[in-house]
């Protein structure tokens, strides 16, 4: 075992984030470390938090979090920013967080940017979530902005998915239901105490009676006032209860928890298999030119493909 | 070349109609169609159209494609559809369509349910509209869902971009805008016969003109009525300008292209590496016994993978 290793179950916090960004380079040695890390994972309660830009998720998290604290838990907390092309990530998200937060020992914050093509930001955030894991934090909440496939594919990574709404969202619901609704257990209207939030609760309400989950669980509605802390300990019962319900069905808990591992091993196999061809068959320059070909209809795009999976020998 | 090549570029419907169910199965011949109908593509202005559900995005579609047909154009639509585990796709759509156009000539239309990990819609669909490209269509018209990466990809490969909004969206608006708003080359606010059509319309503008192009194109806004058929002209006249722009902004244009053409590069490769991963080493039954030793911690998932990529000689 190497010494990153053992400083990272130790607990480590300068170990953990130098593991942290390893994964999110895609470092070589982040793959050993990870194997090493696997069996010390599994402890955790991973918590997906994900919601509209501006429903107030990162003041949530900060309660939640500071909630659990209180009761003597260690908090992890990944937060997923929407890339920015200029910073490369919302760094400053991380630094209003650091003023409060960071001089706990009992917290771990990061923020990382939903960037890149080859890596996927998907892969990274289980890594990193299990790092946390290994490290021995109690709950590992990852908090994303729900508009994407990847920000969807990373809270289903989750054990407990937390859907935040805000009143009068209307037609937001609707534009949300088809990709988000499905796929949370517990619902929070957060900025409670506006307008509409009785509108929307039936709204959600009436979304959720006629989307019957097959695991029989009913989802939970909680509302809250992030920035006064209101509602914090309903929405951490909440949280709980979805808890206890997957202890008390096992069955469902571990199909839910190989459907993940299922998806993250196809996800893997992707990203190694298309890292590997681009170290052995194809520079950057190499596939400029071939995508330069194909927009001027010189070659089509599939005999493009056929001709870098001959030199690859597959 | 085959009988079924020149079928489709004669514009036979049914031929045009097999081809597509053999690129939605990712059927072996189906490469060898697209390598040959390939250069006789690039001639259709392939117009993407989005937004969230209920946004009234079908009508508008059909509104722009009698337009264009009254002109004397042909018009093809690839509509994809949220999936439904339950039909494999919203045949519904389909067949109220089916009603008003399926019986003239010069418009073929088309869904495609939203489905499956291993082929892929994106790909499916650009390569639906390449058939319909090479079978003379002047317009191809491809409609999604605006809720996920996926179709983000999917809008993203067209030549103009369109979104379509409705009053009263509010936060909605800015629920979207992480994701959706960058890519519009034209902005509808459909029914804009209700009440909130200004508020959108000022949000929207705030929106744009915080967020210069880097190309220079100043996204236009459009208000419709399409249950009313009321705005379509000028909808077509703001997709024209665009096409308009990009012919004289060559290099614009190209880059677009090739920036689409190395995506679509990449993203065949991916699919057709995994392809051959999962025909040569791995079997549903062993994936399945793979990811239930990740889910109960008996092997991590790295060490999984090493293996299946050395079981592949990789």
């Amino acid at each position: 075992m190497n010494s990153l290793t053992e400083k990272i179950l130790a607990g480590d916090k300068r170990a953990i984030g130098r593991a942290i960004s390893a994964v999110e380079d895609s470092r070589p040695e982040a793959v050993d470390l990870l194997k090493e890390l696997f069996p010390h994972t599994g402890k955790a309660l991973v918590i997906g938090i994900t919601g509209a830009p501006g429903a107030g998720k990162s003041t949530l998290v900060d309660r939640l979090a500071a909630y659990h604290r209180a009761a003597g838990q260690r908090v992890g907390i990944v937060a997923i920013d929407p890339s920015s092309p200029f910073t490369g990530g919302a760094l400053l998200g991380d630094r209003i967080r650091m003023q409060t937060m960071a001089t706990d020992p009992g917290i771990f914050i990061r923020s990382m940017a939903s960037r890149g093509h080859l890596g996927g930001v998907a892969r990274a955030t289980v890594d990193a979530v299990a790092i946390l894991d290994a490290a021995g934090y109690n709950e590992v909440i990852v908090e994303t902005v729900g508009v994407g496939q990847d920000e969807i594919d990373i809270v289903k990574t989750a054990d407990v998915t937390v859907v935040v709404l805000v009143p009068g969202m209307g037609d937001g619901v609707q534009a949300m239901k088809a990709g988000i609704m499905e796929i949370g257990d517990v619902f929070v209207i957060n900025k409670a105490d506006r307008d509409g939030v009785l509108r929307t609760q039936r709204e959600l309400e009436l979304l959720l009676s006629i989307s019957e989950r097959p695991d029989g669980w009913k989802a939970r509605i909680v509302k809250t006032v992030a920035t006064d802390n209101s509602g914090t300990d309903t929405l951490a019962a909440a949280i709980t209860d979805y808890e206890a319900f997957l202890r008390s069905h096992r069955e469902q808990s571990i199909s839910r928890r190989a459907r993940v591992a299922e998806h993250r091993i196809i996800e893997l196999l992707r990203n190694r298999l298309l890292e590997t061809a681009v170290t052995r068959g194809l520079s950057e320059g190499e596939l400029r030119e071939f995508a330069t070909d194909v927009a001027e209809r010189r070659r089509d795009p599939y005999t493009v493909v056929d001709e870098i999976m001959a030199r690859l020998g597959i």
